[in-house]
């Protein structure tokens, strides 16, 4: 059994015996009973497939003869090698002491109730060996999340064309003004928002996506708690908007309370499910930053949008610049984030050319010293201008051509604009 | 003669037969015979020293049999070598444009009255020559200024102190605001603020360091046009006052215009002189951008300012940012610039730690999932936090003695505040 699933791709698929149903069920209970980044939890996933786990996790079984690899694996991900005892041992030390930890929750195991809660709310759980599984979880290795559970009708969005906008609860007009702009204008390109659903930022980024036309998944809300929750209370419409026309979704099951700690792991999920992470505001002390850090780690461009620097809203975002992160002012230039290279490139607002651009210095020269009324003679203008007076004479008839200077009774001067 | 000037080095120093006031008339009077970054001017001296130089601009002697060196060393520099003709045929036709450049000028050449002229500002002339001509020049190599005019008594400052600030015109009221503090910061911390003398920024910057009382020269103003000229006229007892208690310089002698011309050239003297340039506020097409950009030419660190996003006065600020300038929000960052590496580091403003800070994911766990009214037992604690019973044991315990947690008759719950 455990090669089976080896093959398969560390705990992915359905092994001999089992249907997707099991797996779901499974991933749906197991979602219950670990924490969100167990991680002798997920090794054990890993290693054996959710069904095998599952039966491990609730006594139904005992551990398999050899449960090294299971811990081992756990260890070389979060601890490193511990420095006595062998790793055959310690690998039982650590399965013991998660069972003990998940033994409490096993008696209010019920996957298909939460299963009948999600599709009550318009939803359903979508795991790994689904089809619409985002491809971006898969970077976050052994964190992926084992299942999520999804509030709303469209398939989740493909991560090459997501983006998440995030920030501070504690906006200021500027940063929510900039959230809903960025957000609006990336819908309209067909991007889709992902955010965390909280007050300031957050909400506004959805709120900035449904505001778009556009046809495509406008917005993601990935939530602490369960996506049956709506939490903060005062989003309680905006969620079910977002359930409506986009998605809510959640690694912990209905009904889960948004703990603290969830929310801070919860903040991968975010980063995990976007192509490049943008940070409208946020203080120094922000979950925004944890969020722009973990995409980060995962490789994904981070980007930072300025303030001013009397704003301790924006003082996350400058030292994000600082460390960096790009600066974006406008959707273009966070659109260019996702963009393949060249395509989408900004260009630079050079606004109309200036009568003397494109002059050589010689030109320019001979145009700073003419005068603006009473005419000047050649002699005069190469004292002034520092030219010779057949550079002089040359660069005149340029400036005629142009129409940038004339000649008068009294010698040469600038011409009048029309 | 040659050979002489080339073995001192790029034609520095004082030749057999020559006093220092032969060297200082012939730097002077160069100055007003060549514009800025003459090339073909600037490497006669090079190769000449200036008072050869100078005998062979005015017409007084002939060139040297051999001036090939001379306008290989300019075409080199600046334009590249010809496609066809020699070398040495190329040379004697630069050489011949340029001294018909020269010759209108010639009649005026008066460097004694000049250098009085500047004297009685209270100034004199610093020619590299001069124990106290800055490190920092030598950097722009062939486009290195001639000379310096210079109004007030201290010394040029050491380029490892200096640090330019500068900004558009047109500027706001955020950056006016922020251009004084950083400016009045960095004068407290004894570095001089070297910017260009302008309306906006540059004026504010001026001002900012003036305002500080440390003791070291506070500021130097740079100008496009001679150190005499109160330009623009608005400034006229701003640079009086930078004149008395600072700097007022120019590489053009007194009396010369401010062209256009000669402010695009000014601004690279802004960036060698400074270890460090910052751009409070900047437009799209701002000259502080063309300073910017002569400093990261030169190797020197490049700051700017964030601003609003809605703010076009900082949209070039957010250009440069974009390309890698560094964001700075206060006059330690800026500091940072300057100081060497592992000195003046900033501290994270991280304010007090909150209760939480320090907590194991555990003991976040326990706290989160303990009520805040009524208490609860071990193993509805161990439900909600996803917790062995052990672990939440262990977990009340640190909380608890952290003052974090407290027993009452009904169970463990939250500790109220003091």
């Amino acid at each position: 059994m455990n090669s089976t699933y080896q093959t398969r791709g560390g705990g992915l698929g359905v092994a001999e015996g089992e249907t997707m149903d099991d797996v779901r069920i499974a991933r749906a209970a197991l979602s219950r009973l670990f924490e969100p980044m167990d991680g002798v939890g997920t090794a054990l996933v890993e290693v054996l497939g959710p069904v095998e786990a599952l039966r491990i996790a609730v006594g139904e079984v005992t551990p398999p003869a050899a449960p090294t690899a299971v811990a081992a694996g756990t260890e070389g991900a979060h601890s490193g090698r511990g420095q006595h005892g062998s790793a055959s041992q310690e690998a039982s030390a650590s399965l013991q002491t998660a069972l003990e930890r998940w033994r409490p929750r096993v008696a209010h195991l019920a996957p298909e109730r939460d299963l009948e809660t999600i599709a009550r709310f318009g939803g359903r759980l979508v795991i790994p060996e689904d089809g619409e599984w985002p491809e971006g979880l898969s970077d976050l290795g052994i964190d992926a999340p084992l299942c999520l559970w999804v509030r709303g009708e469209e398939p989740l969005p493909d991560t090459r064309k997501s983006l998440a906008i995030v920030g501070s609860r504690d906006a200021t007009g500027y940063g929510l003004s900039v959230a809903g702009e960025l957000a609006k204008g990336l819908a309209d390109r067909g991007i889709t928002v992902v955010s965390g659903g909280a007050y300031g930022i957050d909400g506004q980024a959805h709120r900035g996506a449904l505001a778009s036309a556009a046809r495509s998944l406008p917005t993601v809300a990935v939530m602490a708690g369960g996506a049956d929750r709506y939490y903060p209370s005062g989003h309680e419409d905006l969620l079910r908007e977002i359930a409506r026309r986009g998605l809510v979704v959640s690694e912990v099951p209905p009904g889960s309370a948004p703990t603290k700690h969830r929310f801070l792991k919860r903040n991968r999920l975010i980063a995990a499910l976007s192509s490049a992470t943008v940070v409208v505001e946020a203080r120094w002390r922000s979950g925004a930053l944890s969020t722009a850090r973990r995409a980060a780690d995962l490789g994904r461009n981070v980007a930072a949008v300025p303030g001013s620097v009397y704003s301790a809203n924006s003082a996350g975002c400058h030292a994000l610049l600082r460390n960096g992160a790009t600066c974006v002012v406008d959707e273009k230039e966070v659109y260019e984030l996702l963009a393949p290279a060249g395509e989408g490139l900004v260009e630079d607002p050079q606004g109309p050319p200036a009568p003397h651009d494109g002059l050589s210095l010689v030109d320019l020269a001979v145009l700073e010293a003419l005068p603006v009324r009473r005419g000047a003679e050649v002699e005069r203008l190469a004292v002034v201008a520092g030219l010779s007076e057949a550079e002089v004479r040359a660069g005149l008839g340029r400036l005629a051509l142009e129409g940038l200077c004339e000649r008068t009774d009294e010698g040469w001067r600038r011409a009048k604009r029309g």
